[in-house]
């Protein structure tokens, strides 16, 4: 077997011409759930980390209820982004995304143009690996991507509660696509996430003018019962067509302008440094949580141990802090 | 102030002509955040625990997209269950469900003829509590509910992915509710879902009929590609209508059907405590992410302090192991 490569390896690879198999590889061992991968992942996070610092890149995270148009939005705003000089990596942030492939049907067909370009980089949902949490995956593999020379990276989810928060909570900004419907279809879209959103558009304005219009009047209706941005920002409604490609560069600007004005006011950075300090508490829970299972299986080899410990206690409550005192007494983080 | 209840007085009360009432303080005790309310909590769930064992309830998951129709269905389909004798609890167990009322337009209206039901009560989705996480507080709310003599439980969630698994793992079937709708727009049930369910209905077959049997049959489809499973249960698609009440009876009956064969086979009892185990588990995992946040909070008060700890710190992965070396050295479960 060839010598496995060392993370420094590795990341040097990242920034040279082979950069987009490297990325595959980096990524693979990011989700790895080997315990002797985890140090080679560590350091190579933390060489992507500090080649961020000085990297000028927009990370916009997209939502939509399904059936929106998503993949098909990403294909052709993808290749206007493209258009423009950009290096576009597309990631997705929940096992049931689009980009996962995990639909009845499949989706193998979706953002073929897209999937073909040479300056595109399509990655599926990520397995947790031992990061401990499809979240703590992601933001590790924007940074990557970013090391690898993609300078807009869109974070594609389909969910419909926390996953946006999730997407939100590794973005710069973030884009909220709706249904042209009307009236009670709207439930679709939760106020939680309609206040995520620092745009709004609403699809399919092509075959459905009125209806498109109809959303956006609504969507502009229940944006006016929130309160003014801190930022100063307005949000926007604006209706599009992913199929015909209408609105779509009006779009690009407008989140253009919207990344240019946060980094005027010193918010862009303010917020990405918000969004390390998530990352590091989030680290310690997942580290410590990869230790209490590592733990439990030790201890109590299967279920059949903890069923015994359930028998042994009257209370839940008291199984739980025996087994919690016993942990920490024997644990030795390394 | 009125001396507080003790635990053994709630639930005396849950079993009591108020039960009504003490179920929403208990619920309510359950979501506190309150250090001085756990203790109490603990108390009533381990009450709430002995008092399940010779309980014959029937826990029943629900899920589907937005725009299924679930309110209608869970109203008609849960004023039959009510007509056979049963008292219904319906829960919500993630904060995007219809239940919660967080849609743009409201839903205060729906389920208005089950809300007013005397044998029938009715809760949006927990706050997460000290129990933390959605999850361990619908567990406990369900072991409340029944405790209070409800028999038939309906969870209730609008997940596309992970809020699914939860309710499968708290619940003793899954029924999955389908759009009629052809071709793509499968695309919102995912084939991890599809796994799930112990049943599929097709709603709406009185305004798509052809529409609902096509569904119907690409369902059938994706099922035929699954393996048979272990139990022996053959999952079935049926077409109703929550609004006209078609198939409805059929559907009651099937699922009592699928609890008696569970039942009779040992599979109902053996899931039940298999969910336990996951629940001691789950507990064990925020219990001490409780106390991590805990201690995040006291040694570096705020964000700044995590600042500095990234500042001083090359690596991510060096100050994860700093800060959780101090955490085990510090920690006092109690």
């Amino acid at each position: 077997a060839p010598r496995p490569e060392t993370a420094a390896e590795l990341f040097a690879q990242l920034r040279g011409p082979q950069h987009r198999r490297a990325l595959g590889r980096a990524i693979t061992l990011l989700e790895s759930t080997q315990e002797e991968d985890r140090f080679q992942a560590d350091a190579l996070i933390d060489l992507a980390r500090s080649a961020a610092e000085h990297s000028r890149s927009f990370r916009l995270g997209v939502s939509g209820t399904p059936g929106v148009g998503k993949s098909t939005f990403i294909e052709s705003f993808g290749l206007r982004v493209l258009e423009k000089g950009h290096r576009l990596a597309v990631l997705a942030v929940d096992p049931s995304s689009s980009l996962s492939g995990g639909s009845i049907l499949g989706d193998k067909t979706r953002m073929e143009a897209l999937s073909r370009h040479p300056a595109a980089f399509i990655r599926p949902s990520p397995n947790a690996g031992h990061l401990g949490g499809v979240g703590a995956a992601s933001r590790a593999t924007v940074l990557l991507c970013e090391a690898a020379g993609y300078d807009y990276i869109i974070v594609e989810t389909v969910g419909v509660g926390q996953a946006e928060w999730r997407v939100h909570g590794i973005t710069d900004a973030f884009l909220l696509l709706a249904q042209p419907a009307a009236g009670d279809e709207l439930q679709g879209i939760k106020r939680g996430i309609l206040e995520l959103a620092d745009h709004i558009a609403v699809n399919k304005a092509d075959a459905l003018p009125a209806a498109a219009r109809e959303s956006a009047r609504q969507l502009r209706q229940g944006l006016h019962l929130a309160p003014p941005r801190a930022d100063g920002w307005t949000v926007e409604v604006s209706t599009i067509s992913a199929h015909t490609g209408q609105g779509l560069e009006d779009l690009l600007e407008r989140l253009d302008h919207y990344a240019y004005r946060m980094r005027q006011a010193g918010i862009f950075q303010k917020r990405r440094d918000q969004q390390t300090v998530a990352w590091l508490r989030e680290s310690c829970e997942q580290r410590l949580n990869a230790q209490l299972l590592a733990f439990l299986r030790a201890k109590y080899q299967s279920s059949d141990g903890l069923q015994r410990i359930i028998d042994e206690h009257s209370s839940l409550s008291s199984a739980v802090n025996v087994i919690l005192a016993e942990f920490i007494k024997t644990t030795n983080l390394s």
